[in-house]
């Protein structure tokens, strides 16, 4: 019998009809039981008159299926079937979940703590530069790539990509009306494009998906969450402009062929105020469409270019945000963990670099310190990086190697956040402007007279260079501190202490304080 | 004849009684006609039986005097005079004054670019401090100095002053249940204080306010406004809570002494809503009355700690501003001028220094930064240091050197400001996040597809590192360029452009670019 691991990828393959577009013409499922879950999940035309089944247990055991289609004659031997779910291997900790209020966790239980970077356009780079990506992303902290399925037409992004998602021919299922509009878009931050090729909206390209298949899977056997933004605005083949019965036909296509994958994320669009051809009223019905069409329940959002939006909506399940402020944003993570009661995630707060644009040129020691404050604050925050460079390889689109300085510390960051007890952070009232975290379980209070202390504290002064704090410490307690250089990555035994403690710092921007009760 | 010199100061001086309480019992006032000016001002009693009258005119001629009072017989032979203002000397600019809705102008017409430092209680230490502090001054670019009446108790201010304000001897005109709160403030900040001396509020000290006098003109010889702040918290002594009559007494008294100094602001208070004690009634009270007492219409404001006063209130010129937020305040500089149509003055944007308290201890860069983000978007900042010292000599209170990196920047800023045509800069939007000065006459449009130029631009670029930027110039017009790092204190020279011109820059920090049509 064929053995999958819980959180592993069931797949079904089975020849079928290939007359007409079978994209349209032809369906096909599977009902699917275990002994804790039973469910219904629609198949794929893979091209060349293969039909796939994706499914992803949830639990250990013994499960059946039966497949249905509209064309179940060419393929009846195979429509029944068992197969036996074994225990996930100790890496393989399943999807991302909300848990509680603000907080992520994988379904085994692990705390997942975002630290997330951005490769618009990986996937339509030349091979060799992919390779590169993914050896890249190896070797570094992220866990989670947000990364387009549509290719990408913007500054520095010109060449065409190596895969269209679409079979190219007679153009079909594209908005003329909002083609135009697009091109306005496009003018906005380039020159007008010249070559305009003509895609069939309604027959997807097979080698395009086998081809993401792999890198999802890729991203996946690193524990890396895929990200996948599945529109946006920068667009000169129209894929920005089809009709509303393709963007349909498009996402029931990507949730069967990608819902099965643990590390899905589904972000409905990259900068969804950039595309006003799109209403909210249609962003609320396709997310909701794949809320449906997604049996899993992956994680699902929209990010904004100024605009957020509406987070409390239904099939929202975590807030995708860019910093819709020059100066402030991050700041406010807990300000809108209590506005939208869901997990804050910030995909955009500016890119290490040094392009001419407000979007992409902040030091390495900026986008740190942003990353610091999302953190302690009880959200989680995005890297990118915007080096010019000669061939136009910038991460942030394209991939490649790192040429920053962030990342290091971000890992620095993050193995701190995993050393902390729950694993949940939370952030409370500070002394002037500190930024305080403490345990999801744990309280403090700070009054000018007296503050209580949490078992585990992690104080952050950002850009104050304090040459000292004083903590006002139980005289019948005592308390571990550590002084923690977050740019130098040093972090400093201060001894253990009660009563009233002047701690030294070193008067240099960043630092911060960890304090645990002994 | 008496000859001064126009917005010099007058003073006359007569012998007068020296029976019961001479600052209660006895006024003396002068009638005072020039061609075009024609006012009261009242005089006041400088101890040992002495009586004065000052007053500033604001026009050259021949000018004519009659004094009065409740006992006049004293003096009855000086009670008519006459006197000749000459024209001002050229470093003498008269009284700064609001000029159209946001800006600053000296009375000759001369724009006042207000670049302020602070220096909370250094009349109050020993002389050779203050000595070395006015020395400070005069060779810093600093033109306003804030700083305060009564003494200071506070952290790093625990010492007594030289000279009280008031006589010592049995307590009288505090408010004991106000004083009970007063001390509960302190403790907020530090340990309870120890020695409270007694004052009587009924009666001034001569000697002490015959020192401020020097002060006050030993600054305005330097062409440095005096900000003098006339109420604050940080007290033992009980001089915040006077008894209203006291403090209206106080009030008449300091106008009649110091509104004929041509340098004066006034400054109702330094953090207002730390006083409590005192209601915003009695604040728009106290306020009318100085400008009712100060025949010259000094300017007048008073400063938050937390929340911003009612700056709309017609008895205030400018708003006076701490910052409300630990991460963005001087950058809505524009958008306040909008909401209270005066101009703005950051007076706090945290101290460049390395204190423990969020308030003192930003780098000489970020002070910078937000001079820089104040002035281009049409108001002006103030500077501070709070750097530990071994004797706890720290600028911002006490004087003496200075010890940080931010004071020639700011003087560089300011030459910049200077060379501004017409002298006054206001804001316009900019490409990304840029912000942009032209002057006050100028006008420019910004749009995605294009903008028009005014005849100055100033492009600063804060914290983002552009490597690059694009400036679509008209085909047949020219500009000349300049590359400004306003850190580094250069102005390098990038040539005249016409057209399309992409811009190289350095890609670090705080990097601004000046355009000049030739």
């Amino acid at each position: 019998m064929v053995q999958i691991e819980k959180w592993g990828m069931l797949e079904l393959t089975f020849q079928g009809k290939t007359d007409g577009n079978p994209y349209m013409d032809y369906w096909i499922k599977a009902a699917i039981s275990g002994e804790k879950e039973k469910v219904e999940v629609n198949g794929f035309y893979d091209g060349d008159g293969v039909y796939k089944i994706r499914f992803m247990p949830s639990h250990e055991g013994t499960y059946s299926y039966q497949v249905s289609g509209n064309f179940a004659d060419v393929f009846k031997e195979q429509m029944r079937g068992e197969f036996t779910v074994t225990p996930n291997r100790p890496e393989n900790h399943g999807p991302v979940r909300v848990r509680g209020r603000q907080w992520l966790a994988y379904a085994d239980g692990t705390p997942y703590h975002s630290v997330g970077t951005t490769c618009y356009a990986w996937t339509h780079q030349k091979e060799e530069l992919q390779q590169q990506t993914l050896e890249t992303l190896r070797k570094s902290c992220f866990n989670k790539l947000r990364f387009c399925v549509f290719p990408k037409y913007y500054a520095y992004n010109e060449t065409e990509p190596q895969l269209y998602p679409y079979q190219r021919g007679e153009s079909r299922g594209q908005d003329g009306e909002k083609t135009a509009k697009k091109i306005k878009l496009s003018i906005a931050h380039k020159k007008e494009p010249e070559d305009i090729t003509d895609f069939d909206c309604y027959s997807f390209n097979p080698a395009y998906f086998q081809h993401l298949d792999q890198r999802v899977k890729q991203l996946m056997e690193m524990s890396i969450e895929a990200d996948i933004i599945l529109f946006h605005p920068y667009d000169k083949w129209g894929f920005s402009t089809m009709k509303q019965e393709c963007n349909e036909l498009y996402l029931r296509y990507m949730a069967a062929r990608y819902s099965a994958y643990r590390n899905v994320w589904w972000s409905l669009a990259n900068e969804y105020d950039l595309l006003p051809q799109i209403t909210t009223d249609e962003w609320d019905t396709y997310g909701s469409l794949v809320q449906a069409q997604d049996v899993y329940g992956h994680l699902r959002s929209i990010h904004n270019c100024i605009a957020f939006y509406d987070y409390t909506k239904d099939w929202i399940t975590h807030c995708s945000m860019q910093k819709n402020d020059t100066y402030k944003h991050v700041e406010l993570t807990d300000q809108f963990i209590e506005t939208y009661r869901k997990p804050i995630v910030w995909d955009e707060i500016v890119y290490e670099g040094n392009l001419d644009a407000g979007w992409g040129n902040i030091s390495g020691q900026e986008l740190v310190r942003r990353f610091w404050e999302a953190t302690l604050r009880g959200g989680c925050a995005g890297h990118g990086e915007t080096f010019l460079h000669p061939e136009d390889i910038i991460w942030w689109s394209h991939g490649g190697v790192l040429h920053g300085e962030s990342e290091p510390r971000i890992a620095f960051l993050k193995k701190i956040w995993d050393e902390a007890p729950g694993g949940y952070l939370k952030t409370v009232a500070g002394i002037f402007d500190e930024v305080v975290a403490i345990p999801e379980y744990a309280e403090k209070t700070v009054t000018w007279e007296y503050s209580t202390w949490a078992d585990y504290e992690l104080h952050y002064y950002g850009f104050g260079r304090p040459a000292f704090r004083r903590f006002e410490f139980p005289e019948d307690e005592k308390f571990q501190v550590e002084v923690i250089d977050t740019w130098n990555m040093t972090i400093q035994d201060a001894g253990i202490h009660s009563g009233t403690t002047v701690l030294e710092l070193p008067a240099r921007e960043w630092m911060a304080v960890r304090i645990r009760k002994v």
